[in-house]
């Protein structure tokens, strides 16, 4: 089973695969670019495990066709339930085992659809899942937060091979995440100081200024952040402050899947389909028969969606000093944005 | 000229070129992986801007042949110390003119050789260029921090061509960089709670359980991480106590250089000559003349070289929680890397 490892330095958490351990030769292969025998597709349920939920026409079968969008456990798991939940120290060393969740979202039965091709219908149907399993995986007490997270045309650290079939990602942890917790502890000193929410404040600078916004609704915002960190990059915000994107009302889902469809189809037009991560930052799962640091994050936290285009590659520079050299400025991107039409 | 903006979450820096925006078409181009002529080899220093420091055989001239290890300033540099020292906010946005400097250790004036299949003795000359470049750029009083680093076989986020001429860069930046502060913090704390150096007890416990120990000798230590990020990664630190590679004394250049030569060479036998990242993690500069919160960094950081072989690629999940997947456990790495003979 994997096993969580604390950095003595500075803190960070790293997931060892300790079971099976990659050998030198792996990495030099060539980079996979062929695609092997699908099992996402309609019709082929069979060969996944069983699905945990799904949006289906009426009187289908759970794990038969018919579906519409259809959320499983991975079968190659980064963190697992069945670990036992034990923490230990090893000297200086904090060790913790592999336990979590890892779950994948069929975001469609096709295989050739991207997300930013499906109807607006049907990205609300993915939004639904996406708070559907949120919620439900924090039912587990043993859960701290869930990363909802997609990596469109991209082979991720850990994967062996690929598989194009359009997806999101649900892995939960049994800590808050290190850069999770500097969001949460950061905007918390911001409210203390100024009694306002950051991203509001945000909304409200950036809706005056309008050099980096990119397409709004009445309930949505999206824009180029002041220091993005990679060229292009996106936020999509609620206007209306909103620190749990479990919480997000059905009424609001259609708004917020024709936002993330127009961002998206503006991202491929202008940059010819280019690899991206997608990443729902939010609060932290809060449970009530516990006490929780992350408490009162309801006032001072602002769930959003952030679309990072991975353009350039970070380096030497990037990793000593955890500064990123944009070489477009977000106003530039922002308005070639703007004048793509998402068609 | 770039301009250094703070992201208002969390207070990352990001460094925007404002001036020479890159155009959406620029990204979309192929991997540039055709080398363009090379202004590093000797007899081409012509082409370069003037030295600022070099090793060179007797009576030779500054920017002429004859040089072994040569320093010039980036003739695209990332910041630069032309920018005016402005400071200012806009809202609640927070900017800074991106002064810096950005200068270049060409480690050999052949183009072929890579910085391990250089002797021992030549890989001194550029320990003592390293030294020479890192207490020269201290008496800016405009620089807080200098990072050196070294990107092998990979193009960095910035870079627009090509060239593989072995060599180093250094990064002069005007603020203590983010990551830099997140270490300094942590081990000060450590050392509060201890009264002792976290390195020096990381050193202890591996030299102690011996699982993680790579190559040593009298005065260097070399070992995988814990927590190691990328597999394979590997630290090379001082057995006795020191905060600040500038302060390193020449007698010891000889063993920094054997040991980092056996670790690049192991690296380079065992992987198939990966891309990496070299990091040197050091104490910022600490300006006599003024008070600065590191005044005391001298007891409780501990200098270190970062060698991070690339062979995994971070994506959503890594972005979104700052945890990393490692494939390989460190005690097989090591292992690996110990059996391998570094000829």
């Amino acid at each position: 089973m994997p096993e969580l490892r604390r950095d003595p330095v500075v803190g960070y958490w790293t997931i060892v695969s300790t079971e099976r351990s990659r050998r030198p030769v792996e990495y030099s292969k060539k980079e996979i670019t062929e695609e092997r025998s699908c099992p996402f597709c309609e019709g082929r349920e069979a060969e996944t495990t069983g699905e945990v939920y799904a949006v289906r026409k009426t009187g289908t079968a759970a794990d038969s066709s018919g579906w519409l969008v259809r959320a499983l456990a991975s079968k190659m798991p980064i963190l697992s339930p069945e670990s036992p939940f034990d923490r230990y120290g090893e000297g200086i060393y904090d060790l913790m085992e592999g336990v979590g969740k890892h779950e994948l979202i069929i975001e469609s039965p096709r295989h050739d659809h991207s997300l930013d091709e499906l109807s607006v219908a049907d990205i609300e149907k993915v939004i639904q899942v996406y708070v559907q399993r949120l919620n439900e995986l924090e039912k587990d007490p043993r859960f701290k937060y869930t990363l909802l997270f997609k990596n469109h045309g991209l082979i991720s650290g850990s994967a062996r091979d690929i598989i194009r079939h359009t997806r999101s990602q649900l892995i939960a942890t049994p800590i808050t995440p290190k850069r999770v917790k500097e969001e949460l502890e950061s905007t918390r000193s911001y409210f203390d100081r100024h009694d306002r929410c950051v991203f509001c404040d945000i909304i409200r600078q950036e809706a005056k200024d309008g050099s980096r916004i990119v397409a709004q609704n009445a309930s949505f915002f999206a824009f180029c952040p002041f220091a993005s960190r990679s060229p292009f990059e996106i936020w999509i915000l609620p206007k209306k402050h909103s620190a749990d994107f479990g919480k997000l009302p059905g009424q609001d889902f259609p708004a917020i899947a024709s936002l993330l469809k127009e961002c998206l189809t503006k991202i491929r037009a202008l940059l010819n389909d280019p690899p991206y991560n997608m990443i729902l930052h939010t609060a932290p799962y809060r449970h009530s028969d516990k006490w929780t640091y992350w408490r009162t994050v309801e006032e001072d936290y602002h769930w959003y969606l952030q679309i990072s285009p991975r353009l350039t590659r970070d380096a030497g520079f990037e990793w000593g000093t955890g500064i990123y050299i944009n070489p477009t400025p977000p106003e530039d991107a922002a308005q070639l944005l703007r004048e793509t039409e998402a068609v």
